[in-house]
């Protein structure tokens, strides 16, 4: 079969079993959750061997990257944190099908709205296999269908875990393409998926900028976008010392190589002189290397300067920028003219100052006396997260099963007419 | 200037400005509304001048319409019903900034969302001159900056009344450029619009299909997309005779060229040798054309036959298809088929099945027991409408301010770290 006919293939059978799980009740969609976690306790040792198996050639392609075999390795422990995912989405309310805010219209008619599954999801994505087990499972929670392309580091792992996925689909008599891994690894395959808009509602890529930034590029569908993730903290006048160490600290250096990493902080020039010696001693032990602007050097010795190529750097390292500010809205102009729009965190014990930074800021998160690490879907209560969006339109954020669906109106009349 | 520089420099002004209507209290917003309502009685007279010199031009012209005379034509009647549509816009609740559904999580912090802005708007627009009233008033409202770009044909009414808006923002202190019309009617224009992403959110088309269809194709931007109105009316066997004809002869006939407008009736056929002759009278005595399938051929005599084509048409004319199905199933399936997501009725007294049609149809807008008119941003209390979605992603249906707003996230904590 030519790669047309065999994505073309792929699509229709997405496209016809979509409006079957749309439709599926709650108590079923578990139940297939529930099998799920029963196949993947049963596959064990197979899905562990295969894993082996693609590391190892991982380990002797041209591609091989150290960070990478890390993500793409599965143990019993990552098998377990696979399970308590699925759990987590068994246990959230089924998001679609209720009528919501039903309201009587001076006509007579009552309007409300309902909550319906986008359709079709094309997952593409790299690395991480427990990606083929999250993304699934919000897709069938959420009444949708899922095309699934893994990369092909990890194409043996994928397909012992789609087969556990298809066992659980077919012991509950339901439509086994409601998820579809494709094993053909060929590139010019996504290139084709991008084309079907007429099947596809909405892509989904999961992985480097390259891959985000080349999908997007390609796409004739909407893709939930997440592009970069440059985070700031600002330190007001008014905080609390304390809690602003622990919040930078645990924003930069909790994680480095993840998108809600803090990467510039901002200083109100009036705290500066407490708390940033106090910080610099802090990051020196965990040897975060400290970039600042000329204010920040005047205070802060032996560090280097920061560039104005630093304030828009996802570093994605062991590097903290650092800019002083004269007061709020020159923090909010800073972050507005160099941010991504991710997440952004005021401390402060000023309630009036946090209200007007949660307000002006628009990034998809803006948090008060946090850590930038909570923005995730888990630490949010969705359930896992299909992906982080970057997007103005549709879910901004850390998307979990909501954002995999839309609202219809609904209206109940009693023979009304205009 | 040459067109980029034109361009970019209306993009410049809409971003700057879109941040500060972003942040405008809700008091001082109305208040604008309320001036530009004084500024469009002021100027009554020289709307309704210029208005006349854009009807007489366009009469004579190459591209004259007949129907679009009536939709460029402005009177007193009009401009009364401008103002009613800014009056229902200031009494409706401002729909950003509000913090809602706080929860808080098992590590400590709470997470809700706000509803913010999208940013900036570009509105392309054909003839209908109210739009750059409606728009620009949704857009101030929802706190959003918008570019509007309406025909050449109504050039002259656009430029009055887009001066009415500019007192009504210079009066109230705040930045003139938050609507902006451009004056200049080369067609390039649009194409250099559709490029700047960078700066515009989202393309909102109002017009022909053929306008929409080609913003679609040319945009690098999202597009809030209206496509057909293959709108369907399915009659079930636990109908109200009554209700039944009310609702099939208001939805066909109550105005035709209109995407709200039933194009089919479908029949359950268990019904259809009560229902159908009856229709019939109705609808001879409004002169419309019915083209029936084979089995409706049985029943009404002297009607033509429907073709393949015709499930697929958008008449917006005195034209009615009709299809005879066995049950509800088929009827969701023929809908499911050939309809194009905007708007699908039931009418049943039976509930359950009302309550199946309204889960399983994915149309923008579902309804029972009342007139496919009804879908209308009006009549569902958003006061007024910038456009009828037939998107997946974001808004569905008749889209108010709230579909010109986006969710994002808030955290609240009190120094918590991860």
């Amino acid at each position: 079969m030519n790669i047309q006919d065999y994505v073309n293939k792929i699509c229709l059978n997405a496209s016809s079993s979509a409006s079957e799980i749309a439709c599926t009740e709650e108590s079923i969609k578990n139940s297939i959750l529930s099998s799920l976690i029963n196949e993947i306790n049963l596959s064990r040792d197979i899905i562990k061997s295969s894993n082996n198996e693609d590391v190892i050639k991982f380990k002797s392609s041209d591609n091989f990257i150290k960070s990478f075999v890390d993500r793409l390795m599965i143990n019993d422990e990552r098998i377990d944190s696979m399970i308590s995912s699925i759990e987590e989405i068994i246990s959230l309310k089924d998001p679609v099908g209720e009528i919501k805010n039903l309201k009587v219209m001076p006509s007579g008619i009552k309007v409300g709205k309902m909550s319906m599954p986008l359709g079709v999801i094309a997952m593409i994505y790299e690395s991480r296999p427990n990606v083929t087990i999250d993304a699934s499972a919000l897709s069938i929670k959420s009444g949708n269908s899922i095309i699934l392309r893994g990369g092909s580091e990890s194409i043996k792992t994928n397909i012992v875990l789609a087969g556990c996925i298809r066992r659980a689909l077919i012991k509950n008599n339901v439509n086994e393409c409601i998820v579809q891994l494709i094993e053909n690894t060929d590139r010019k395959i996504v290139n084709e998926l991008l084309l079907q808009s007429k099947y596809i509602d909405i892509v989904i890529p999961r992985g480097g900028k390259n891959l985000i930034k080349l999908i997007d590029e390609l796409s004739s569908i909407s893709v939930l976008r997440h592009l970069d993730g440059i985070c700031h903290v600002f330190v007001d006048k008014d905080a609390d010392i304390n809690k602003a160490i622990s919040i930078a600290v645990n924003s930069k250096t909790q994680r480095t190589g993840v998108c809600n990493a803090m990467e510039t902080l901002i200083v109100d020039i009036n705290i500066a002189d407490k708390f940033l010696p106090l910080l610099q001693a802090h990051l020196n032990k965990k040897n975060v290397e400290i970039r600042g602007c000329p204010k920040t050097k005047n205070i802060l010795s032996k560090i280097k300067s920061a560039s104005e190529e630093d304030w828009g750097t996802e570093y994605l390292d062991s590097i903290l920028s650092i800019i002083l500010v004269s007061d709020l809205s020159e923090a909010i102009k800073h972050i507005s003219q160099y941010g991504s729009g991710h997440t952004d965190v005021i401390v402060t014990e000023n309630i009036d100052t946090a209200n007007i930074f949660l307000r002006r800021v628009d990034s998809s998160s803006v948090m008060h006396n946090a850590s930038s690490r909570f923005a995730d879907g888990f630490e949010y209560g969705l359930g896992a997260e299909i992906g982080i969006s970057t997007n103005k339109l549709h879910a901004r954020g850390p998307v979990g099963i909501e954002g995999l669906t839309n609202e219809k109106f609904i209206v109940i009349g009693d023979g009304n007419i205009r």
